[in-house]
């Protein structure tokens, strides 16, 4: 229930950053919505893919379904009001990819592939919506260039490991890197700490 | 034998359109014909791997390939000539999406999939290879914001469930929800009806 | 022992190439390794996907995320001095879709398809990650407009169709074809042959 709750929550928030997106590219309702759609399930449709896992979770569970459409539509009839929320947007999409990061893990535990692999397709899933959304609205993947976004799932993964010996109970281990993802993100956003650009110097 | 002809029209409706695009582009004759077979098969692609059919469709039937190469080859030599049979490969074009519309829905079935995820499917199949081939092209694909195509085919969808469980045969259904699409598409392009776009008033 | 050294020689050329196009489109170091990993397994992934190999063939064989890794940084460390390397990195590369294209034909054999499917396969596994990597840099694929890159190895495809029923050994097939892209290859690239584009003229 508590864990349904939060996945919910990263769903809405994802849902709506599409929104923002495409209606800033002026699409049409249509492609509002696959936008939406997109920036919400494509990272774990990618990952259930690549795995192995169809026809995709989503398909099979019409809870993502329901909140997609019913944020999109939220989305787009208050899109003049959406930036009163910017901030509860930005805790649910950070508490989103916290908890997409882990279920994209244990999905390669149950394959049982390498830690390193679990930890990829853990970031896959909390990030690679946003590189399918970005891409089909013909920008660079801004994740490539500006955020510590996928650095926190890559941590919080890392972290899951290095815990896996020491602690019993999964639920901890689930809880503990989740935070970890999600305390990375915001303490890079508040204190603007970014990755440095590697540019190549074409002159030397 | 009805169906295969449709399905064959609709193909080389949609490599054509391909074709078309990919020469705008000044592409060589590899990536014309790559954005041919892109364009005619990507929908049905992305379905059967979201849905677990695999190796994919198109690759345990070579007429698909065999009529993608002849038309990809028809339209290269008779570039200048095409502007002439436009009407034709708008009709064979919009008979394709509400073939491929109706066999993704069946593909969902098959896979005991929910119906608003089988008008998914359905959707996906008939407008995602022209998505994919808008992406190659590096374009912001066309039907997220100009055209009545993808809302043919939910029309299409959903009226194939409504009609579920008054009509007996599933040919019927086949083609009275093929109908709808293809009727509404026509309309929308006759009456120039278009989905208004949702651009978001930055300055309210 | 032989044939693994030549796939990772082919790794790290893909590795660096995705490393100098992120570098240049001033991606920070998350982007520059995602682009370095998709541009070295994107193909092989989208034909395992296709064929229904899962999960996809890297997440099984650690080697390929060390040497990618591995690539990455010694690019990024060493990245005003590849311009030296740019010979044997030419070499490589073409070594490597040597290798991809006959260990997609393969993958395709394996899954009983029709040679002209594997053929598909080899040339997919071996130009795609090039394209996944052009469109998340926000290019047109470069393979479709400029290189016989793609032709190389259609051509070393059939070549290993023609010769499968009067060789007995499948290994020499596999060196053969692949012998025939690497020198189609090079010598496309040595005597500057291009395909000419079909650009549509609208005038006439």
């Amino acid at each position: 229930m508590f864990f349904q709750t939060i996945d919910i929550l990263g769903t809405i928030a994802f849902a709506i950053s599409g929104v923002l997106v495409a209606m800033n590219k002026r699409m049409d309702p249509f492609g509002v919505l696959i936008i939406a759609f997109v920036t919400a399930v494509g990272g774990g449709t990618l990952r259930d893919v690549m795995v192995g896992v169809e026809p995709v979770s989503w398909m099979r569970n019409m809870t993502y379904v329901y909140v997609i459409v019913a944020s999109t539509i939220f989305a787009v009839v208050f899109r003049n009001q959406l930036k009163h929320l910017r901030r509860s947007l930005f805790l649910f999409d950070t508490i989103g990819i916290g908890l997409y990061t882990v279920i994209g893990i244990e999905t390669g535990l149950v394959a049982n592939l390498h830690p390193v692999i679990c930890v990829f397709l853990g970031t896959m899933t909390a990030c690679f919506g946003g590189v399918i959304r970005d891409i089909l609205c013909n920008d660079i993947p801004v994740i490539f260039r500006k955020e510590i976004y996928a650095t926190a799932c890559i941590l919080g993964g890392f972290t899951y490991f290095l815990l896996l010996h020491f602690l019993e109970g999964r639920n901890y281990l689930f809880i503990i890197a989740g935070l970890v993802v999600i305390i990375v993100r915001i303490l890079a956003v508040r204190f603007k700490i970014s990755l440095p650009s590697l540019y190549k110097n074409e002159d030397d």
